[in-house]
């Protein structure tokens, strides 16, 4: 007797993964060609263990970049090459003031920050948003001293804050004494609107810790991030930093500065910038035709992510299993809110960094068939 | 007037630094050619994010080289890639017992181990070493539960731990319900006598959490080590695996897998073995024919970097200071040391894998002239 087997699903082709980036633009090439100059015998010192703190060469490119980019102020010696966002929490943890091990982060927010600063011990009061990002009065009634936000494209919700809450928010740190984590994690992609100054970009005071990455403008396997500290940080930093050891390979790191120094880095985020502006387009375009039940888009016009709420009826598990009957991978977001009980509708996470226009246009069009024949 | 400036120190050209590898002998054009295999378009997808467990093939190849070449009993499973040992620690940290956070460590020993632990809150109690490595008398008096020790080069004593001591410690391990992180940093280098088979292949009762390190074999500055976890740890692992991040660069990763799939990598140790027993033959020959003080030379036959106790009468200071005006760099012991005070003479850490021959027997000359002359 002959028995068919069952029918699989589609394997996922249509996958909104959020840390995906465009792999296809990566200019291989050039990468290969920095990468065999930093691998001359010439740099074989390159080999020995270097200093903890990162490359200076690279941590001079970093400060002039994002002088004009972001109009970060600071010198090479206030940056620290990390290996990740994660790795740069935990340099900042070590850093903070250990009679208060305490920090305020963003309701929704990042949950790998939380568990972070949960396995730093910190004690964790989590503040809700507004329409302008993170609560200020929540904030101020919650007594924190040390606050975690990503104020340019705030995760996962894509709120940018607006200049006059960023303001406040460096007032209320200098009058409390208090210190703010501003992740900018993907700033380098805008689609429109001028670029709001990093909070960074606007404190006399010394208040604001920088966090930057080249996993979403560069890639993620590269393992390069970066700390900015305030002066008055530096102290500690240098005392501690026969403790630390610089996780990122000195040869990754010459190669980036080779990439950086001979002016293709500026060039890269631009043409990274009008790639992911067209994917965003196609996205908006895509959403608006094909997901005719009733949709909300949160977020929007930065990064290489956006939210949908999906008001159909549904709830997360179902969506998520229809999706992926058709090949279509979306993400749920319940773990970044604490308390998400009282959510009336699931809201998704939909990356779009790492798929082609066509597979974009393509994957709404499944999830529209799945999601309006309900 | 014309005034002669002051007389300047001599730089330092004989650099007995214990971290420094010989990097004269690191195969660029080798390293380069698999770079570029590693950094083929064809390979695209390592550069999104990977495993935070490192790539699947390199940790096939480190099992299968731990197998061959150390008798170390794993599975890729049980293999995961770090940045370093500090990382490795810092992962066992994560995976240990939360309500019994106590260690025992080795006195002397090892000070960023120490450092790594007393972040993470442990309970530290140090054991004093007897001439067969750590003093299993006074671990059972400690009532610890966990151990992290260097068997097979006591670091920084050189003291290899002989097979009975380490069934004695495995049956400890056994009979108290307790674990042992065998930290084997440099067990490449073996220069006379059989290799004493690791801990973890003497384990019949997953006792012993396995740290290796590529930083002394092939380059510190690739950041790359390793760690092997017993299976009873796997699950918690898994388990915890989303809160992680792999450290190491992904091309990196695929680099030194080529490397290792293509016979290198023990052709390499094989070279490096050469290089190094010749250098500290050199360094034992210079030694007894230079420093006819009195002197005490502690571990040997292993490793990269010896002990040597002088016994002129100078104290650690007015050595180093010696060594130093005629450009040469020895390293002070005693912070590794949990009190120290009562220690009649100073120690000193040789590190000779940074220097050539040529350059060893001069500086030990010079260090001899320095010190003979009291």
């Amino acid at each position: 007797m002959h028995i068919s087997p069952p029918l699989p699903c589609d394997p996922i082709k249509y996958d909104f993964n959020y840390g995906a980036i465009d792999i296809e633009s990566f200019d291989f090439n050039l990468w290969r060609k920095f990468t065999s100059q930093a691998l001359q015998s010439s740099h074989r010192e390159l080999l020995q263990y270097g200093n903890p703190q990162g490359e200076l060469q690279l941590r001079e490119e970093i400060a002039k970049y994002l002088r004009s980019s972001r109009g970060v102020l600071c010198s090479s010696d206030q940056v620290i090459i990390t290996s990740g966002t994660d790795n740069s929490l935990q340099l900042v943890c070590e850093l903070s003031d250990t009679n208060n091990k305490s920090i305020a982060i963003e309701n929704p927010g990042w949950d790998r920050a939380k568990s972070i600063f949960q396995k730093n011990n910190f004690k964790i009061t989590s503040i809700p948003l507004d329409k302008y990002g993170i609560c200020l009065k929540s904030l101020k009634e919650s007594f924190s001293k040390l606050v975690y936000i990503t104020p340019s494209h705030q995760f996962p919700s894509g709120i940018v804050m607006p200049i006059i809450r960023r303001q406040n928010l460096l007032k209320w740190a200098k009058n409390t004494d208090s210190f703010i984590i501003e992740d900018d994690y993907d700033s380098e992609f805008r689609y429109s609107g001028r670029p709001i100054p990093s909070l960074q970009s606007l404190d006399n005071d010394e208040r604001v810790i920088y966090l930057g990455t080249f996993s979403k403008s560069l890639a993620p396997s590269l393992r390069i991030s970066y700390v900015v500290l305030p002066k008055k940080f530096l102290n500690k930093y240098k005392h501690n930093i026969s403790m630390y050891e610089q996780p990122t390979s000195r040869i990754t790191q010459k190669t980036l500065q080779l990439f950086m120094t001979n002016g293709y880095w500026e060039r890269h985020i631009r043409k990274m910038r009008k790639i992911y502006g067209k994917k965003y387009n196609t996205l908006m375009k895509s959403i608006v035709n094909h997901l005719n039940t009733n949709i909300r888009i949160i977020g929007g016009n930065a990064g290489i992510h956006v939210l949908i709420e999906i008001r159909n009826g549904m709830c997360e598990d179902t969506i998520i299993q229809k999706a992926e009957m058709v090949g279509v991978k979306i993400y749920p977001t319940s773990k970044y809110w604490i308390n998400h009980s009282n959510f009336k509708y699931p809201i998704f996470l939909m990356g779009f960094g790492g798929l082609s226009e066509n597979l974009i246009k393509e994957g709404i069009e499944l999830l529209g068939n799945v999601l309006n024949n309900n």
